[in-house]
């Protein structure tokens, strides 16, 4: 028997996530990770790819969805659910609703990666369409909330957190001695269940948090003591293109050491690098945590990195580099 | 002290593939198996995914470049090694040959993947194009060779082929009980190695090997009783158009259960699928398996699969499929 889970709108501690291992453990891939001799010694470091982007759906988001619906049928509550995603969640939601026998219906940006809207209708979600900004989402699911559907939000929800938080668990078997956990930032979804993951079970580590400069709300909410909650975003990273949440921000600002920034142009190299050396293609969003090595090797020298590459899902008929 | 090694010219046997396995193993990646609940229900069998497409320099070839390096050292033969290589053979003897502080010279086809030549060359190796014939590419060899480098050859080789059978002994690891390994056939290094390993260490197995229809010089081999040492080769998969070796042929013939054909457009939709099920990029010499059981669902019904993805070096820009 599992423990019981605190409330969605509570802040997970490890013991949250740890049973969120143990209720998704079946359903979830344990991804393999990844690491090329000779690339570390031209970055200088110790490079572990931790590879959710060949996680089920081709996102690290299955797990929280997993852990989600695992726990609406451990309460008992009945129905269909809905969310709001550029695509990952929505397809992860898609996935674990549908194996668990309820419909999923997914908010998705009208401006989202066709190889995600595939992703979400071939798992069995329902899409609504809406404009491309945070209002216009929001504004889609709570339409849906209010015909009935329960609300699974992409990241701003505590048994989501401690879903993505497996991810860390996993990889702190996998990897000893990790020196420096490397996520994303988007919603927040992912560093802030890492960061609580990575503070219990890794000794001495760092969490850095990695943002698109077109999309640094999160780094501007940490400089302003303050979540900001509009930001003009502009960036390839379609799937960090999300205001990090308030749950979320209160995690990251008590639990990760850092958030930093890269550029577009480094996002596109780091994608075009991993197809390089490890033969992966992965999102831009992904991308972004081999950027920040790229810009700022120092920061990483000597040490052992465990880089979460939190997707794959990209459209082969646009990708922003060659071969 | 690993026990001694069959001359390169002999038929290996387990014993050699297994001293093979501790020989490389601190150089080579444990590979991931991969399985897909949907999609296996989709195609009614078990299928799991051997992902040498992960595997250092992109492709299964690290495995048997290694162990003849290696063995070269353990004999205290100096001296630079030469082969010739559509790509991917080629990449991983200088890798393997680079890291054993010797040179590598590669005699490449001119009509070889873009991304191959990068990676030869990226490993350390020294490239020499030729036309694309197997005269052509035999010749190049015999003049490096006469110049006095070691010929690595890339599949007709007993080291070459113990090191390509390292790949099933992880699998009958990972994945217990299987029913059917199933392998491409393009030299027959691969499917050499594995169908000694297989046998040994699979009870029940069969052991079935894939060709293009365009370059099914190995079962038209079968259904003569000798091997054809010609054959009008035209197919995408760049990878299998190599004609099969002697002691590859004597292998097969005592040790595969058949080989089979695959059209064109079935490499080329189970690349695609390969993509959209797994997020995974593969060469459409690893398709053909996946082609495979697609042409023929009914010979796979209910039985688990381990299917050797054999390597994921594509030219982005000449992808045969759309997202």
């Amino acid at each position: 028997m599992l423990m019981d889970n605190k409330a969605a709108d509570q802040i997970p501690d490890i013991s949250d996530i740890i049973s969120a291992m143990q209720r998704i453990n079946g359903a979830i891939r344990t991804t393999p990770v990844l690491s090329n001799t000779q690339l570390n010694a031209d970055l200088g470091c110790e490079l572990w790819l931790k590879c959710e982007n060949l996680q089920r759906t081709g996102a690290f988001k299955f797990r929280g969805a997993s852990n989600a619906i695992a726990l609406l049928d451990e309460a008992g509550r009945q129905g269909d659910v809905a969310t709001h995603s550029s695509g990952n969640h929505g397809a992860a939601l898609a996935l674990a609703a549908t194996t668990h026998n309820r419909r999923a219906w997914v908010v998705m940006p009208e401006n989202s990666v066709k190889t995600k809207v595939q992703a979400v209708r071939r798992n069995g979600g329902e899409i609504i369409f809406c404009h491309a900004t945070q209002p216009a989402r929001e504004k889609g699911l709570a339409e849906l909330v209010a015909k009935g559907c329960i609300p699974i939000p992409p990241y701003d929800h505590g048994h989501i957190i401690c879903g993505q938080g497996t991810a860390v668990i996993e990889m702190s078997e996998q990897v000893p001695g990790i020196d420096i956990i490397l996520t994303p930032v988007g919603g927040g979804g992912l560093i802030s269940g890492s960061a609580i993951a990575a503070r219990a079970l890794i000794s001495d580590v760092n969490v850095i948090g990695v943002e698109p400069e077109g999309a640094a709300d999160t780094a501007l909410s940490l400089s302003q003591g303050k979540r900001v909650d509009q930001y003009p975003v502009d960036t390839i990273a379609d799937g960090l293109r999300a205001i990090v949440g308030v749950l979320n921000f209160e995690i990251i600002r008590d639990n990760v050491d850092k958030v930093i920034t890269v550029s577009e142009a480094g996002i596109v190299e780091a994608m075009a690098l991993v197809w390089q050396r490890f033969r992966m293609l992965i999102e831009p969003s992904s991308a972004t945590v081999i950027a920040a090595i790229l810009a700022s090797p120092d920061d990483f020298s000597g040490r052992r990195v465990g880089a979460i590459i939190s997707g794959g899902n990209v459209d082969l008929e646009n990708l922003p580099f060659k071969t």
